[in-house]
């Protein structure tokens, strides 16, 4: 059993508001040794999600990471040992762990699983091929159930799960509009992503017309990555039975103290809306159906995706950080060492 | 075929806010003459409804009354006429019609169905036997969806379909909690309803931890019947997986300009809650199922019910009215002649 440094990036204070680099610290150590069933995995790439607002917030959630500890992320990298019978030194895998060169994983835990290097790049194991795409695929196809005809209108439609949603929803026949921040995300979600329509909403007065006008038939599945105004906006729009699918609030920026908008229970009322909160590892059981159909779809060319990688440990925060001023094109990544297989 | 001299009650002005009489008119004409396939109905009860605040509202919805036209109700009365092969003269039929003496109805609709009144008293056909117990029965189980154990919250708990829904719930072994307002409400919960507790929220300072001191293992399912500042707080205590029954807003007077409240969207995705507007006419298809089962647990008294009952319809909008003052004791309605059957 050889002992590796490890470089690992800790929370060192949580956030009031949104991730700041100074929030964060990298640090050097020993790396971790696994216990009995487990495995020592050295990182290829590890990420930085939108979600990670909530995990590092003051207001805790489902996934609150302590100050002190290597900051929780998605991972892909190479087993180099293991102490479970099923899982072999030189494979490779994606898991739950975190920002560091070495980390401890349970290979028996649902979030857990191979990833073959011969199928497609690595990166995809933590993109349109694994967290985003499954995010995408379960949050439309479970919560928002759309029919073919359907008006499927999905906000930060440029990044890494909303332009999987549209275009998983122009499979499924729905007509798809996007909402994104700039001319070239919108430019993105038509030409690369396949959108129906898009909204600039940095570009319009008026969203609740700009919304109107591009959906002229009402909305029937709203995915939500935001929240906020534009939620309110959209649910005055929302047809009868209509589904709104909650998977994330980027543009609220605290939740201390809780902020106000416009009440929706009018709306879901007359309208009888489901509006429902979704998180992709409910549904870590079947990760393996959502992958088969995305790969086909990747492979068949009928889902784009777009990455955006920074190299090294020492920038984690700031790629976190720069996600809420909207400059990632893609999904955002963060490189942990070369990948081996490129 | 007779002409009936006809008293009915017209919608002058549409609210602004609340209902109040002065927006209804008594009005004498002819009673309306039955077409092909309908039935001329002598009414003997019709109804006051939360919900009515919303048909006569300035901000339209799915079932706005046109000004100058019969106010829209439920009722109960006997068939006078009828050019409709299945149903005869002197049948007792359950309709959406209006507050007036005699009325036309479509025996073809959903919402039309005869009523046996060997049964039970005919006024529990617009109750416990009729939209009241079906929008408990179908909100409650169809949305709501409990299971045993579980935590059921109830709001307007004394009302005529909170005290249903609590009495569902406890007949599917669920721990059940109501709110009510005023000594004498909250008594009925738990005295004649059966509720295991119940808060009188006139008479607590602090909401948030009442229900949390009532609710100690959370909230599993929330029927809500008013919406406003107490769905803002009772987000905060629902449980993961947790399902909010929108079926009434009546703490909300007025939606123009719509009004603001806590941003529920983070406790929705926190715990994956669903949350679901709901009306009882579009599960019409299926109100027999409903009938079968609250039917016997009126008989097996296993469900109790109260009825407020008021004479003539020129004291319609004061009954309308009352309601939105807490003044009903139960289920109102308005007897518009005799009931000839007591």
């Amino acid at each position: 059993m050889s002992q590796h440094r490890n470089s690992h990036v800790i929370l060192k204070q949580r956030a009031d508001g949104l991730p700041a680099p100074e929030l964060f610290e990298l640090v050097e150590g020993d790396a971790p040794v696994p216990g009995d069933g487990e495995v020592l995995i050295n990182n290829v790439y590890v990420t930085a999600d939108p979600g990670m607002k909530g995990w590092i917030s003051k207001a805790r959630n489902y996934a609150s990471v302590e100050t002190g500890t290597t900051m929780h992320s998605f991972s892909v990298g190479v087993v180099v040992e293991s102490n479970h019978p099923d899982v072999q030194e030189g494979e490779v895998v994606a898991a739950n762990t975190g920002w560091a060169e070495y980390v401890v994983a349970d290979p028996n835990l649902p979030t857990f699983r191979k990833v073959d290097p011969a199928d497609a790049p690595l990166s995809t194991a933590l993109g349109i091929l694994g967290i985003n795409g499954f995010t995408a695929y379960f949050g439309l196809l479970a919560v928002g159930q759309p029919k073919a005809g359907d008006t499927v209108l999905v906000s930060t439609a440029a990044g890494a799960v909303g332009s999987a949603v549209g275009q998983i929803a122009k499979i499924k026949g729905c007509r798809t509009i996007g909402i994104a921040g700039g001319a070239e995300k919108a430019a993105l979600c038509t030409d690369v992503f396949g959108f129906d329509d898009v909204i600039d909403y940095k570009a319009v007065d008026d969203l609740d017309a700009a919304i109107r006008q591009a959906c002229p038939d009402g909305i029937d599945v709203y995915y939500d990555n935001v929240g906020g105004a534009t939620l309110d906006i959209v649910l005055g729009q929302v047809n009868l039975h209509g589904r709104v699918v909650i998977c994330g609030t980027a543009s609220t920026d605290s939740w201390i103290p809780q902020p106000t908008g416009l009440r929706p229970e009018r709306n879901l009322l007359v309208n009888r809306i489901r509006m429902e909160g979704f998180l992709t590892f409910d549904y870590a059981h079947r990760y393996g159906e959502a992958l088969a159909d995305l790969s086909e779809w990747v492979r068949d060319g009928k889902i784009q995706y777009r990455e955006d990688i920074v190299d090294g440990l020492e920038n984690a925060g700031a790629a976190l950080a720069g996600l809420y001023e909207g400059r990632n094109m893609g999904r955002q990544l963060i490189r942990v060492r070369p990948d081996p297989f490129l």
